[in-house]
């Protein structure tokens, strides 16, 4: 076959020290899509996955995510479909989602793609509570926060890709869900749609009151997403023995707000157990993971919704939209 | 039978706010010891323990013990013998251990003494390595650090009666052991009698770089009896997937140094796990945490020393000197 004009964003520069990315940042590169070699497959990209870690991969030196080096497509997830193969397991037309990066064509050894069966859920839910997104809410609840009927669990960037998730999944643990959202659309949706109890507006002026208010019995389990103030504020909430899961700390990705734990003697007079985790050390969970969310997905128990980008050139805006909260649900990028 | 005087020591007064706890907090009484009701048990104390939690209650309000009321005879462990019983589980001449408090004479109603068979073992053990501090050891470093042989594993407040048994169960568990202690011949001791593989002097006026030099393989298991700038070095250390038991925060008992984790980031990108806890929340750990302590100590593996204060009287100078790292070892007041 003649092989398609594959473009794609490289990671172009690198953001100042603790400073803001910027569309400079990024720079769009055109070529030739690449011929399969022995075993490998070539997938035409349907939707690109934006989400917060990417962040730290664009700095120099180690975060949660490794460095990425200069002048490479940027790395994502996507979902697309087959459509050149060498390798047995993949067929063209089999719809498949794996790590492509920001570009309309990926090729794979076949080693990190997995084949999808969509059936009646829409495709691009494998790069939201079917995939990296809905894993990490599921192993936060489950093995971190471990919710108990009647516990109190908060969840912050609430109707973001993991916390829809998180609430909901917490909520049918028997957990009163409290989330923390920017703006009364999103508190809104997380407290109609997503059932959670409280939905409180971090961008509120009161927010700190709010958040009292909403926490009548404090806090049993945190799943934090954001940091910064909205970490400070539910620190003063944690109730004895509750369990706090660090997954990510959007707020002090582009240095706007330190998140820190000022006294450790909150630690021992509460008994407090705080735990960083990224999905990715816990592979051999994601089977179990993805058949019950699956399960919830199936028979319509499952919310989420998606702010979706079209086109890949709106991926670099639709990346720093996201980064100051702008999404509202999961991230994509529509490529094809 | 004629009571004997009984004198000990009350609260007097609180420290104030953030401050540093003075000779004029306690206040010595005298009063005949009270005569057995029903059921109860006088008992002579033998030996009370001093520890660090005592200057929690100290202080109004909420810390990781309960507050005492002022005027009451300070809370502590004791050993004893029981001089008086009417109760069916005791007997006159049996040792036991209690939480008698600081004061030569204690009544209890049998509900928390335990009778104790010394054997071989001296009677204040029970009050150091099969006591309390031990158990806080055996559960930070068994249900907290669970060390793998190869780890790293570093306690602070080394020689202490909890330092020094974390350290050596932790050896017993395969891991290299790395203390910290306040002073050249702590550090000797914790070598050469406790069999740590190095010990760091945080007096020393290079102590971040001593700390960095005795840890070539970095943190896996950090057993935080001190906090404020131990802490802090030992957190640049930390290794991916450490785990930090917060068992005290002495430094920062009395406002002398902050206890912090200044930036959250460090728990996601190295994916660690923090955990206050206090043994009172684990009782039903005791007998197996107890049984495991009696057997290492039997024959002869677990080694321990005291610094033991003469007299009722030297109990409050005894105790300030510990919060200044002036003990050596378990600290104990000999009461009889």
């Amino acid at each position: 076959m003649d092989m398609p004009i594959n473009k794609g964003f490289v990671l172009a520069s690198r953001p100042g020290p603790g400073g803001r990315a910027t569309l400079e940042n990024f720079a769009l590169i055109e070529r030739p899509a690449p011929t399969p070699g022995p075993e490998e497959v070539l997938v035409r990209h349907e939707f690109l996955s934006l989400d917060p870690y990417m962040r730290g991969r664009m700095n120099e030196g180690k975060s949660y995510a490794a460095s990425q080096a200069l002048g490479e497509v940027m790395t994502g997830g996507t979902v697309g479909e087959v459509i050149a193969s060498n390798n047995g397991r993949f067929a063209v037309g089999d719809k498949v989602v794996g790590m492509g990066g920001w570009q309309l064509y990926g090729l794979n050894d076949g080693n990190s793609l997995r084949k999808i069966d969509p059936g009646k859920i829409p495709i691009q839910a494998w790069l939201g509570p079917l995939g990296m997104p809905g894993v990490t809410a599921w192993y936060g609840v489950n093995h971190i926060i471990a919710p108990k009927a009647g516990d109190t669990v908060v969840v912050s960037a609430a109707t973001g890709a993991v916390g829809s998730v998180v609430g909901q999944l917490a909520k049918a643990a028997g957990a009163r869900v409290v989330g923390i959202a920017g703006g009364p659309e999103k508190c809104a949706y997380a407290v109609e749609t997503l059932g959670f109890d409280a939905c409180v507006d971090h961008r509120a002026d009161d927010f700190d009151a709010l958040l009292k208010a909403a926490l009548p019995q404090g806090i049993d389990g945190l799943f934090e997403n954001v940091g910064g103030k909205c970490f400070a504020a539910c620190t003063r909430r944690l109730n004895d023995f509750s369990r706090v899961a660090i997954c990510g700390l959007i707020a002090s990705y582009e240095g706007a707000e330190t998140s820190e734990l000022s006294d450790l003697r909150l630690l021992l007079v509460r008994r407090i157990r705080i735990e960083g985790f990224i999905i990715f050390d816990h592979l051999a969970l994601w089977p179990q993971a993805l058949t019950e969310l699956a399960k919830l997905i199936d028979d319509g128990s499952l919310h989420w919704r998606e702010s979706v980008a079209e086109g890949l050139e709106s991926a670099p805006a639709a990346f720093l939209g996201m980064m100051e909260g702008k999404n509202f649900g999961k991230q994509l990028v529509k490529l094809s």
